[in-house]
């Protein structure tokens, strides 16, 4: 892959030469990339098993925070796609594995849906002893009293992790206009506390570098996929992986061109993104 | 006063002598400063009393953004303090004379008993035509619908002017536990939209101008006493007032340390600070 290390030799070797002594591992997106909305997008699961087929390691990396993986697993099973458990990483399922390592509990701040991905970490009351405040996109549960509970947490334990899984500003929300997205409120909790939040989704580095270690990859081993030039490809990017962005899903005219360096590639969609990266096998 | 314009002399003035020449209004905060909760602070009523018979000019300056003016007047009028309209000076009048003077209504996202004081910008639902948006503290009604739709009025117009009453990040709450401030849901939309806020209320500069402009007096030869180290002491130097720092209400030990300069007085109350001020006339 182009960011891969490369020993002086006789001749140079060509960009897709390294690229075949390389790829092992494909990370992708889910909305945007797979699916949008409740509808796989066109190409995507015919594509997704030609890289099975090439026997390619894959690892879906979403930022949502609003569904528990066991959820997005169903929906991914529901368009036609097999994923594993360990296949799907999620900014929750980080959070977990950083509570798990550091033996916290957690005060979640977040949709009711998602609680059981903290199943046995949370005390009856959402907060957990000795806990860390974790913060998701809690939607239109971002109430004043939900908000100034989680402050709250951060201002009796200085001490105590403050971790937001995803620090997006806006979305575009189903009316068509945009909605402040879980950063804004995350912005909240810092400007008060005069603390700052730990982001662990993308485009966090070690979110990706955690896919990369379940399948035992080196980043100049992988490419993701993704719709997102900044939180996806630009993540990617600086983490060391190949960045593919598709014109699917939130991808606006032009987003390659916001990125320093550029998208490795930019391919019309999934299918594309598939064609270029076998070839590069 | 300290911070007056000197001319060459034979001798320089000391700066009793100058502050005789110049005194002719104080500014006073009211929470913390004339009442706390609802009663007057000990001799704070006498003391009020003794600057008007002293001939001076009286402001009062708050940063509520709870109550509308005439509740705030009515107040002090309870407690024996007679204070006229044009006296008084609330981040809310700030924001009304502004709209005014640019012929803009008003998108209001705070309590509902503040609507008063923008009474005819608003229209019926609560979001005048062509107008700007303004930012009080909502406490409780800081909701998920709330802010979303303050912070479309943002997004639909980038131009509209973005007016927050106060940029507050905490208050200590009724139950001794600190709260979230207004400040934190300006910071949140500061976040969401990327625009920034336009601070009215202390310390912004104008706020006091616009006070001392109604008085007719010069930032020389005026002080301003409050419990609010940076509002209110540090943001009247720094519009060249003299600062006089009490402790009482919010003021906490060593509180004047955090300010450069610091304060040009540190007074135990209110009566204490207009002794100090009646000897420098």
């Amino acid at each position: 892959m182009p960011r891969q290390g490369r020993k002086p030799a006789a001749r140079r070797r060509t960009r897709e030469e390294d690229a075949q002594m390389a790829l092992k591992a494909v990370l992708l997106d889910l909305g945007g990339v797979v699916y949008q909305g409740g509808d796989a997008l066109p190409g995507a699961v015919e594509a997704i098993s030609r890289l099975r087929e090439a026997g390619l390691a894959l690892r879906f990396l979403t930022n949502t925070t609003r569904k528990p993986k066991r959820q997005v697993l169903e929906k991914l099973r529901g368009l036609g796609v097999e994923a594993e458990t360990e296949e799907l990483f999620t900014p929750a399922m980080a959070a977990r594995a950083r509570l798990e390592r550091e033996g916290l509990g957690a005060h979640l701040l977040a949709k009711a849906a998602l609680e059981e991905d903290f199943e046995g970490l949370l005390a009856d009351n959402g907060n957990g002893a000795g806990g860390a405040l974790v913060v998701a996109d809690a939607g239109d549960d971002f109430t004043f009293e939900a908000l100034n509970e989680a402050f709250r947490v951060l201002m009796d334990d200085g001490e105590a992790p403050f971790l937001a899984l995803a620090k997006n500003r806006r979305f575009m929300d189903d009316d068509g206009r945009p909605s402040m997205d879980a950063g804004a409120f995350v912005a909240a909790l810092e400007y008060a506390s005069e603390r700052e939040a730990e982001v662990l989704g993308k485009p966090a580095e070690g979110f990706f570098r955690a896919a990369l270690e379940s399948i035992g990859a080196e980043p100049a081993e992988a490419a993701m996929v993704g719709d997102d030039a900044e939180a996806d490809v630009g993540g990617a990017m600086a983490a060391g992986l190949t960045g593919v962005l598709v014109r699917t899903g939130k991808y606006r005219d032009g987003d390659e061109d916001s990125l320093e360096p550029r998208p490795d590639r930019v391919a019309d969609d999934l299918a594309a993104a598939v064609d270029w990266l076998l070839k590069q096998m």
